[in-house]
């Protein structure tokens, strides 16, 4: 036996998640997936990001600082670009005060590693991001959930749960941009009242916005980081706008905060790719991802409709879906008494797959729903999964129990 | 105030590493650094990576899978590549007994975030790595240490531990090549005795072994994971190799053991970067890989000779230091009763720096001793520093309490 005293208490937490576990499966086949959140690749900047390599890499000496050791807050130009940027967009923020993350799915193990002592509560929507909820896991975080409508999460349920806890949450997560699973937006409203909770009880707001860049039509509510300041600390990322294979993320936050999140770094990974800072730097620089994300948010915006119009014409009567004005994902809601995941195996045989919904639900529930991508795959692909998958879901509501039916 | 409840109780054994706050400093300015465990840049094989960049990002398609999402365990080809030289090593590892991590920092840290819980023991040889303690500080880790002497970590004193303890350790953690900060190796006759106790006493030794490519001089005794399999979990890293600015390293574990470290990594960071492990995977491919570290090997061996040389041109009797076969640095031990850390101002004001010898000192102790890198600065450069230095110890010992003075 080699470990004689077993594993730390956290590993009971710590699952591998069912998306990548999925993903797996679906990388292997003919399958067309809806589960990944896998951005457009055939879109990426191949070319540009190649030119941007030989730039850095052009001479020794250009090359050498490039695959040398750096900072652990990260390559201080990139920092300064940033802070630029952001500030056009209205967040005001000092280079100093951005972390470079390998990943935004860092920034959310570095804020639950700085916060979450055991047993220590998140506040959070429901349902979730499911890799916020593995990071948060590992710390063996405990949740306050509230639910979420069309105007993102429920900010008076928000509310009431800090006025009434025993123990106030470390802090508040959420998407506010087109959530993942949910595919909603934060409406302005709420950001403006949710801030305000925050600094009112000192509970701060992490801010998980990957997704702000892919808006395809309507107007961007203000940052709640715009809003709400040192009260939040936003994550951003690279992986839906340049490439996921960088793992490029930002994290944002009150220098107390900040210098908490990069000692911890230190500790988990030194410092996040100095080349890859440098291409990404080198590549922002010319001005591309402009032009780019014009791309990207036309292609999407096409295939959401194509995945929305496939969803009216195939799905069975019972079934209800968003809107989503951005972001990658269509959730859809069947029957009550419907069993999404039950149906995955059927779904794989059928060369289709999706995520069941109730992997996103930290509490269990959203056992009848299920996250669709609709950036992945093309619009025929689309189409064609769709028409597979209302197959399966048709066959599911023939089985299922009466309740469901009735509910048509 | 933006957090109500406070932070982490682990933040209390998180501190900025002394090594990364020192860089900062010696990154500024025209000081000669002994500080880093930074690699020789003039040597990072720029154009062969440059060519592997160029090679990945070919095309659309070859560029979109690498700028892509990827498996959490790492991309296949590097993960068979590199199970593929560990057994021509005489280290017999399926692919799938491969992690990829984000530099082998990861590796300490993931291995800490499946094994500790709060208070848990780690038992390691003192001084030892200071990173490898950041990384267990940040799990709360209580700490058994033995001695070391020219043959490395002192078995015999392992043995008694374990088999005194009230609690055993979770794990045994050492450099077996080349130590940081000592620059001693452990002998072959101590890696069998300790790979025993590994098995007897079910406790996994972490292999932490960036170093072991850079020999040059002497034979390199077996790996301990050659010898105790899965009671081991070796650690290995391309920042001494081609590029610390890459983040790539590896874990080799017992399918339990690895299964457990995906899944924590999944919550870290999902997965290491796509691109650059396609980039390595091309470069390694080349072969380029040997040559190269046939002409590191030998610019290091040298400089260490300048080090060495100048150290005992400069410096006062009373004041010893190693000869290491391999790896970066130089350990110097001052009389007893001169303190190196108060001596660090004075070193920065004569433009060298060093790092002090109690940083890697787990339980305080070594405040008459220092690490000393001499892969980074050229042979003039060293030599210069080394003078500089010494004026700087000369100027400690004359003001040095009776007892150092004695002691020459």
């Amino acid at each position: 036996m080699f470990t004689q005293q077993g594993f730390a208490r956290r590993n009971e937490q710590i699952r591998p998640s069912a998306i990548r576990e999925a993903l797996k499966v679906t990388a292997q086949s003919d399958i067309i997936s809806f589960a990944g959140g896998l951005p457009a690749q055939e879109l990426f900047p191949v070319q540009e990001i190649a030119a941007a390599c030989q730039h850095v890499l052009r001479d020794q000496a250009s090359g050498a600082f490039a695959l040398q050791y750096g900072p652990s807050e990260g390559y201080a130009p990139l920092r300064e670009l940033i802070a630029a940027d952001l500030d056009a967009e209205g967040i005001r923020v000092a280079p100093d005060q951005v972390l470079i993350t390998t990943g935004s799915q860092q920034g959310l193990d570095l804020a639950a590693k700085i916060f979450l002592d055991p047993g220590d509560a998140v506040l959070l929507e429901n349902p979730t991001y499911l890799g916020a909820l593995s990071a948060f896991n590992a710390y063996e975080a405990s949740y306050l959930t509230v639910a979420t409508d069309t105007q993102g999460m429920r900010v008076d349920e928000v509310e009431r749960l800090l006025a009434t806890s025993p123990r106030l949450p470390k802090f508040i997560y959420l998407v506010p941009n087109f959530s993942n699973p949910l595919g909603t937006t934060l409406s302005a409203d709420r950001r403006t009242a949710l801030t305000a909770l925050a600094r009112e009880y000192g509970v701060p707001v992490l801010e998980d916005d990957p997704y702000v860049l892919t808006r395809f039509e309507g107007a961007t509510p203000p940052s709640l980081r715009a809003l709400g300041g040192d009260a939040t600390i936003l994550l951003r990322s690279f992986s839906k706008t340049v490439s996921p294979g960088f793992r490029l993320g930002i994290a944002v936050a009150a220098p107390e905060i900040l210098a908490r999140m990069v000692a911890a770094k230190q500790a988990c990974d030194l410092h996040t790719s100095t080349f890859l800072q440098q291409v990404m730097f080198t590549y922002l620089l010319t001005g591309h991802l402009t032009g780019h994300m014009e791309k990207v948010r036309d292609v999407y915006r096409r295939r959401r409709d194509v995945m929305l119009r496939a969803l009216a014409v195939h799905f069975p009567p019972g079934c209800s879906w968003n809107v989503p004005s951005g972001g990658l994902f269509v959730w859809v809601t069947l029957p009550v008494g419907v069993d999404a995941e039950a149906m995955l195996p059927a779904a794989v045989a059928e060369r289709v797959a999706f995520i069941p919904g109730n992997a996103f639900h930290p509490k269990g529930g959203g056992a009848n729903t299920m996250r669709l991508n609709f950036s992945q795959p093309d619009e025929s692909a689309i189409e064609e999964g769709i028409m597979r998958l209302a197959a399966v879901v048709e066959r599911a509501l023939i089985a299922a129990p009466a309740v469901a039916r009735v509910h048509r």
